[in-house]
């Protein structure tokens, strides 16, 4: 519906969620209009690519006039009102939302790393053009955390979020519980099925849920955290040992990001492998679903469940905030979009957070080994809750074995002090494994 | 923080949740000016109650000046510029709501009943006067449905929902389902506990459910549908021995709403006691706790779990509105409040909604009773998975039992013919009790 008063979209990028927001705007232009009572109308302007003859190779949909390699044009078309930035990277797509915020052109984007990594100086140049950045589709793809946190929850003190924010961790972890595969064997077949990329090491390693994690926080607590700051451990030392030791006591294995306000205003924020009660409704987000529950002071307990990544979920996320933007293109001054409304605040050192701990030593096996540990646990008045070295049934009198240890609730601090000297106890052979128990309530 | 420019409420109603709506707004008011970048600033302006000298002998936290029992004083107070309805019931309720869109006032309401019985002429006053209503805590308390529906997924659409949208009932069946209570004795705890009003019809009734979920189907398909034209019904009719049966076949019951849209635009809704899966998400949603799923055709599956009633959880939702009324506002002209798009669209009669179902008969048992019900079910071509009854150990040769049939999916209006037919044999004791197997995907 190109009509006159028709908002006019430039799009960064035509890869997955490009080719997504297109398909999904040709699908539910009408209906958009329609739903705002004729207030909004979108349309694509201009694409940015990197290689025209490949897209005019691969669809006869897109306006070849649409199409430019050069991003200044994206900024400069006066037909173009809102910019959408989906290249991902944190250099090129920095440049093109900074000019797009300085053209007053507002932003809509996906990319986390970006904005966990430059959102200082973005969210400090939308505040000063006064033209917004919009980014559901940077949290949990299709799941409207974003909206839900800034707008319907903005009543609320945000007590806690919990989060399965990594499809790609948590369907590798799901065929580890499910088919008792290896975490190798789990990661080729997320490749092979597209759920992981070539490179996957932001999912497994934590940070791609780390960088949600952080404009999670940002939103609920009004400051940007310095990455630097946080903890984050992801899934490669997973074992499927572990997996059935937790499945025996009760709980399944999730990268799980935890946000949390203390007391004194300080905010807790850490990604890491956990342990989480089979009953608890987190337990059930299987294959790259993502979910994040939510504590606030007046709602409760809430759970956002949907599916975290993927062209369509993705896209719906955009087209979202895309009629938001353009909503706000007919206000008269300022702007509805997120600005951080905090300088600053305190990040709890992850060695004062505290929870029960599940701790794996490869150890030589003799006589002594459980005393000498559970004397240095003992030192630092570490509580163990049980220990357990499974024996191989074919192998009975195996020298080298694993050694898991449940711990009761510790900082995380005392816990590596005590595990570093563990760690040069002779009987010890590589460095512990730790993952958290957490009690989600 | 009642500067100059804070926006005034107008409360018609201080139960429940017009106090919870004073406390966050007394806890959270500073917060919600912060976040805002000082945009928005609330206060209450006008309180409509019952009794005045109750109010001031229950509480000395409200200025007694702010209080009045004639509702059209909050109406007139030029200090008054959004007015929220709580008072309930759907004739001053309706006058009053009617009466500030009259005077360009917009409205916050929690009232379902309002809205599902008397949403056409509300709606169409809102749009004549361009003010709106909102109404995001008439569904699902603290679950902010109504934006997700309404605004994240407006690039939607809106394929199913599936939602247990009643906590008193999901209360009353979890309790049968874990503590084997029967149903009077499990309303009688809800009641004790206060999850159940002293007169719970429209609760155990399904009503109260079918309200949402007129309002979610008027929300995605856009337009309104009269209650007389639904198939609603309630938890009355459960008994141990269903929820024992559905049990040992991997099902658990719920009160369930059930939308879709089928492929030639009609709208399927109903309410009614399902066997789900006990795999699926909705499975854990216990106690009085609300979930809706939806399926959108970009956004894909995704649930929404939280507090569907409650003092704080409801006030949470109003502020919400609150928020978003007053930045409305500050709006030059035209308002984001849902306006219903469609003048009519069709609803799938209930006969022709085809699932699996669980019939249970009250049966003289005497040789030949499984065959001449199966007789009549074979002449309607209904295909049987299964049929059972449960034997009585200490009575095995009782007259009067229970016969379960497991059907396979089928028209509805089918289903009935042929059990018409069944409840004029004379093995049959009383009518047949029909519950859903529904598929959730």
């Amino acid at each position: 519906m190109n009509t006159c008063s028709s908002i006019g979209i430039g799009l960064a990028g035509f890869g997955t969620v490009g080719s997504g927001v297109w398909n999904t705007l040709e699908r539910t232009g009408d209906l958009i209009t329609e739903r705002t009572g004729g207030a909004v109308a979108l349309h694509i302007a201009k694409i940015l690519v990197r290689d025209v003859a490949k897209v005019r190779a691969s669809t006869s949909a897109v306006d070849p006039a649409l199409l430019t390699t050069d991003w200044r044009q994206l900024i400069e078309d006066p037909a173009v009102d809102i910019v959408v930035e989906l290249i991902g990277g944190t250099t090129d797509a920095f440049e093109i939302v900074a000019a797009a915020l300085k053209a007053k052109k507002p932003v809509v984007t996906g990319n986390k790393a970006l904005l966990a990594e430059r959102g200082v100086e973005l969210f400090a140049l939308s505040r000063e053009m006064e033209t917004p950045i919009h980014f559901e589709a940077a949290v949990a793809g299709g799941i409207p955390i974003i909206r839900t946190v800034q707008d319907s929850f903005i009543g609320n003190q945000i007590q806690s979020f919990s989060g399965i924010i990594n499809g790609t961790s948590n369907y590798i972890l799901g065929r580890m519980t499910d088919a008792g595969l290896t975490f190798d064997v789990a990661l080729a077949e997320a490749q092979a099925l597209g759920y992981a990329e070539a490179d996957p090491t932001l999912d497994v390693n934590g940070w791609d849920a780390a960088h949600k994690a952080l404009l999670l926080s940002t939103l609920a607590y009004g400051f940007s955290i310095d990455p630097a700051e946080i903890h984050v451990s992801g899934i490669e030392q997973v074992r499927p040992a572990d997996i059935h030791f937790a499945k025996s006591l009760g709980y399944v294995v999730k990268l799980l990001a935890v946000i949390r306000q203390k007391a004194d205003g300080a905010v807790e924020l850490r990604v890491q492998p956990s342990f989480i009660a089979q009953t608890h409704i987190l337990a059930s987000v299987h294959g790259v679903f993502n979910a994040v529950a939510v504590h606030g002071d007046a709602a409760g307990e809430s759970l956002f469940y949907g599916r975290g990544a993927g062209q369509d979920p993705t896209a719906s996320s955009v087209v979202a905030d895309l009629v938001e933007a353009a909503r706000g293109l007919r206000q008269a001054s300022g702007h509805r979009g997120f600005l951080p409304y905090r300088e600053s605040g305190r990040i709890l050192p992850v060695e004062e957070t505290a929870t029960a701990y599940y701790v794996r030593f490869d150890v030589t096996d003799r006589p002594g080994v459980v005393a000498e540990i559970a004397r240095v646990l003992a030192d630092h008045r570490i509580g163990i809750s049980g220990t357990h070295s499974p024996v191989n049934p074919s192998n009975p009198d195996a020298e080298f074995v694993d050694m898991v240890f449940l711990l009761h609730t510790c900082p995380f601090g005392k816990l590596q002090t005590a595990l570093s000297e563990i760690a040069a106890l002779d009987c010890i052979n590589s460095a512990p494994v730790v993952f958290r128990i957490e009690n989600l309530g």
